[in-house]
């Protein structure tokens, strides 16, 4: 035995922080002190972007400065849309967005990260990524990258850029609260390892790489489109129970169920599932419906409950998005709290660098190339 | 105080490991149970790659193989040259490497990392820095980038590509014990960088990405650089002194002094050393000797130690390598480290995901916009 050693770093501490509070027991989750139910019943993924990066609910006028700044923000560089021309079109969007983000930085010079330019970069950052991924899909297509509009707001705009029409109020609604809901989870893979990278003070573009590059793990974000899937394999309700005790036999994941932290039904899934009941395929959502059933009785006593991915994926198919962009649509979200995490993490750095305990030999003697056997 | 809170990670063990052994106090390194001493006066670059790879030293044929497929992977496709055309001219290098190595990713198509894809893409990356970063270098200063020879070894065929001729046996054996002295070094911000996004089983480029843009903070890769620019500054021996107290009070760091791990002198920074002398500018040499002079009998009671950046920039500059150019060396070096890490995590993965204490408020209650103070 190892002594400290921390597999998958589970219940380590890295640092202490007030912008997320999980009860995994419980299935809360408050943003800054505010539950996520409130937020996703009142707030706008704008306010809530400020409220993670600020700390408070800004005022009438902050908010509507911080929107516009935002919107002045969304158009990328003439040279990014070249970039993206240049991508094969059987690219993966999440690496993709690797890509462009990257590049953005270069286009930035990227200094060293300052605590300063952390929300400032963040608001450039946050405001381009939906124009990113909505013009990777229209160039992916054959189609003309359709530029972003200062008078919508962030939803809005994405679903606008995506479809080339503005959508419906409870559309743009859906799609609010589907960034609200993914704006933030604490120091998962993907938060950790924007942090990780930060901690070296390299620069604000190099931390959110390496977290779109955690978020693209089918064991992070990956998992909307797989649920989807599975609900459309399985296709009808009266085929969900002989599926489901053969993924079972099989020792196979339910996809969208099960969670490191909640030890309960996930509240973000339960948020998601009324969008989902409101604006799905009806088949989809029985099909998912029963599933959900089977997990909660027969895997919850081992842990296993519904997670944020299993009802996401129906509310995206409902509002046109393409399975394919639903790991982007994540990235789109957590945006907000991996600047929070970095900016906070920046406000008294430490280098983050654990270590390996050695199980290896010692002393091997180095033996000349003519003398191995 | 907060139970198992662990700032930076300082000695956390996040797994077992048979790649890499630092004896911090007594000054040893081990790649694989081999002596850094014993592998940089008798391996090189190529050999010491297959040793962190495969856990031992290779038989003459395998060794013949494992040079000639990375030979053979040394060239870019066209698009590559493209895309580097569109870099802004004044972009960092470590910046446009990390964009650079997100689009190779692309073209591969990036599915899932597993285990026995990392050798292999660990191969075709490997191959390909040294490529990137002379093209890199080239490209900016409006020359044609010049084509890699398959002839060479990975060393010599990186200084041909930056100068445009054959470098002499000295400098090839110097730049292959300055790749050799990079290779690896346990679990650093970089490779824990790397297994972290490894860890999502997101994909092979997704993880190196992390390492790079780790690896650009200055708090990690950025000293080299630095060092030899203070050596310039100073000027001459004679001001040393004046330079070195006036640098204390005024509380600022030695560039290349002090290590999270050593707390003597770094053992690659001796090796380092005896090139620098060989090989480097007398007078930089002679500032450099009486700087360290006054570092190990001032600051070393304070467990403050030349380490491996302090050296390496004189050795570099010797060679012709321009000093922006200095963290990219330490990239080409260290990805046989990274994708070491990275298998060997893969191999036994656990999703990598800490926790963060939560310091904050608990349940505020969200005031409507206009009810806001």
């Amino acid at each position: 035995m190892v002594p400290n050693l921390q597999s998958g770093m589970e219940n380590v501490y890295v640092d202490t922080s007030a912008i997320c509070y999980i009860d995994g027991k419980r299935g809360e989750l408050y943003y800054r002190g505010y539950s996520i139910d409130e937020l996703s019943r009142m707030s706008t993924y704008e306010e809530v972007a400020y409220l993670l990066w600020y700390g408070r609910l800004p005022r009438r006028s902050e908010l509507r400065e911080f929107r516009k700044s935002l919107s002045l923000e969304r158009e990328l560089q003439e040279e990014v849309y070249s970039i993206m021309e240049l991508l094969p079109k059987s690219v993966n969007p999440m690496g993709a967005l690797r890509t462009i983000v990257s590049y953005l930085g270069n286009l930035d010079g990227e200094p060293s990260v300052t605590v300063e330019d952390v929300y400032r970069k963040g608001v450039s950052v946050t405001a381009k990524i939906p124009t990113i991924v909505a013009s990777l899909w229209n160039i992916k297509n054959g189609r003309e990258p359709i530029r972003p509009r200062k008078d919508l707001s962030h939803a809005a705009n994405f679903l606008y850029m995506l479809h080339g029409e503005k959508p419906s109020k409870d559309e743009e609604r859906a799609m609010d609260v589907a960034l609200i809901l993914y704006a933030e989870h604490e120091i998962n893979a993907s938060a950790f390892a924007v942090m990780t990278v930060g901690s070296t003070l390299s620069d604000y573009y190099s931390a959110l790489v390496a977290g779109i590059g955690a978020l693209k793990g089918p064991l992070h974000g990956g998992a909307v489109e797989e649920a989807l899937r599975q609900f459309m394999e399985i296709g009808s309700p009266e085929r969900v129970e002989e599926w489901f005790w053969r993924k079972l036999e099989r020792g196979e994941r339910i996809m969208g169920a099960g969670h490191r932290v909640y030890k309960t039904y996930d509240p973000r899934a339960l948020i998601f599932k009324e969008y989902a009941r409101a604006l799905g395929e009806p088949e989809l959502y029985a099909v998912a419906e029963k599933l959900e059933e089977l997990v909660e009785s027969h895997l919850a006593k081992k842990g296993v409950h519904i997670n944020v991915d299993y009802w996401a994926g129906i509310v995206f198919h409902a509002l046109g998005i393409p399975p394919e962009l639903y790991t982007t649509i994540f990235a789109m979200g957590r945006v907000a709290g991996w600047t929070a995490h970095l900016a906070e993490y920046l406000s008294h750095n430490r280098l983050i660098r654990p270590r390996l305990k050695y199980v290896g030999e010692i002393g091997r003697r180095y033996v000349p190339i003519e003398e191995r056997g």
